[in-house]
């Protein structure tokens, strides 16, 4: 496979550094080809705003997704792109910020997924302009395992990252894997988190997407009451 | 009351734009003191990273929340510090991008919401740091009532935004209040928009927040089993 990693963490020495180099490592050694966007290092603009376009279709009232329409994006949000276009699988390697991504990743959906290049309706979903591409998303907490869930006081990590799993991820037709949680652990327990992460890797082929429902169910009169919801599927997951 | 408005959009005049001066202009005409945080205006930095800390503790191993402790957070991050602990509500007004908030505002977030300023064990949700504080989040779509809710192409805006609602302005101690969607309308139907938002905003002051789990019950055990979860609470406000 052809794989592009997106790291999203202002210290390479970081645990998540080592992740995204572990990976690189494992999935070379397995065959893969492997692109790395390392978003920090790039200095990768996080703000979408009106320097993104290199002519402005309408200079006085910026809308950006009418200015999207017109491609004049800057080079740096083509070459991103260009990765995506060529990844058969995108793997997301960040820290856990607030329930959520740290804003540079955030900034890189913001400018990269333009439309219609990432979605145009009814080309969502299981029909999505991302179709046949997988996405993992491998994340880094600073909580142990006890603070995490439903009736624990950091909440359920799967319900945070919902908007992204299912609200980006699989809206633009990635097949979304089981995302990979990095708990916090005691520095002595590091070598484990790498070693599972490894044992991960070497299956990466084989792991089976979370199963969303398909875009013509929900275009009928939405979806089926005798359907799963696509939260109801991806809180099963956990 | 006085009250903090976080914009985040990088035009001026578009809905966003309209409905910040709307809450400006009636909040206070109602008596309130109202501070904008006009986030694209100000050019304020979304990245959190060294270039945050005017000293380094550790100049060789950047660990964000080991920096934080030593205080030395630049003027910008510090500023903003100071408006929210000036105000009693932040309103925070800004476009549906991708399930979330827009880069900057996320930046905001990852930059402002230092530890332990923001939290720190166990002063989290109603015993947090922000306790007495309200939050109101106000967002607009680019898609309209039709396409979103759990059995729907969009997904569940609720559900989306769970990790800013409990995930982030929750566990810091906010109250927060019912969120307010500005649907997308057609361009005749703005008016429309404005004059319920102005509503709304008159009766600010009588608004009840989402009424989450105490952090004393998650400390026990988890939640019991009785207790609804946070998710479910929130889940029945739509």
């Amino acid at each position: 496979m052809k794989i592009l990693i997106v790291l999203a963490h202002p210290e390479p020495k970081s645990i998540n550094g080592q992740l995204k180099d572990k990976a690189k490592e494992v999935l070379e050694k397995a065959g893969h080809t492997v692109v790395v966007s390392d978003l920090y290092q790039m200095g990768f603009k996080a703000v979408a705003d009106q320097d993104d376009f290199q002519n402005r279709e309408d200079p006085d009232f910026f809308k950006m997704q009418y200015e999207q329409r017109f491609n004049t994006m800057t080079e740096d949000i083509i070459n991103e792109q260009k990765k995506v276009e060529e990844a058969d699988l995108v793997l997301f390697q960040f820290p856990l910020w607030w329930g959520s991504m740290p804003a540079i990743l955030k900034g890189w959906f913001d400018r990269v997924f333009t439309v219609p290049w990432s979605y145009s309706w009814p080309h969502l979903c299981d029909k999505g302009k991302m179709k046949g591409k997988k996405a993992l998303v491998s994340i880094t907490t600073g909580g142990t395992p006890d603070y995490f869930g439903d009736r624990f006081p950091f909440g359920d990590l799967t319900k945070c990252l919902f908007h992204m799993l299912r609200g980006c991820l699989y809206f633009c037709g990635f097949e979304v894997l089981p995302p990979v949680y990095h708990y916090a652990v005691e520095e002595n327990e590091q070598n484990k988190i790498m070693e599972q992460w490894e044992e991960k890797l070497k299956n990466i082929e084989n792991m089976k997407p979370i199963i969303f429902s398909k875009i013509e169910d929900y275009l009928i009169q939405g979806l089926p009451e005798d359907k799963k919801t696509d939260f109801e599927v991806i809180n099963n997951f956990k």
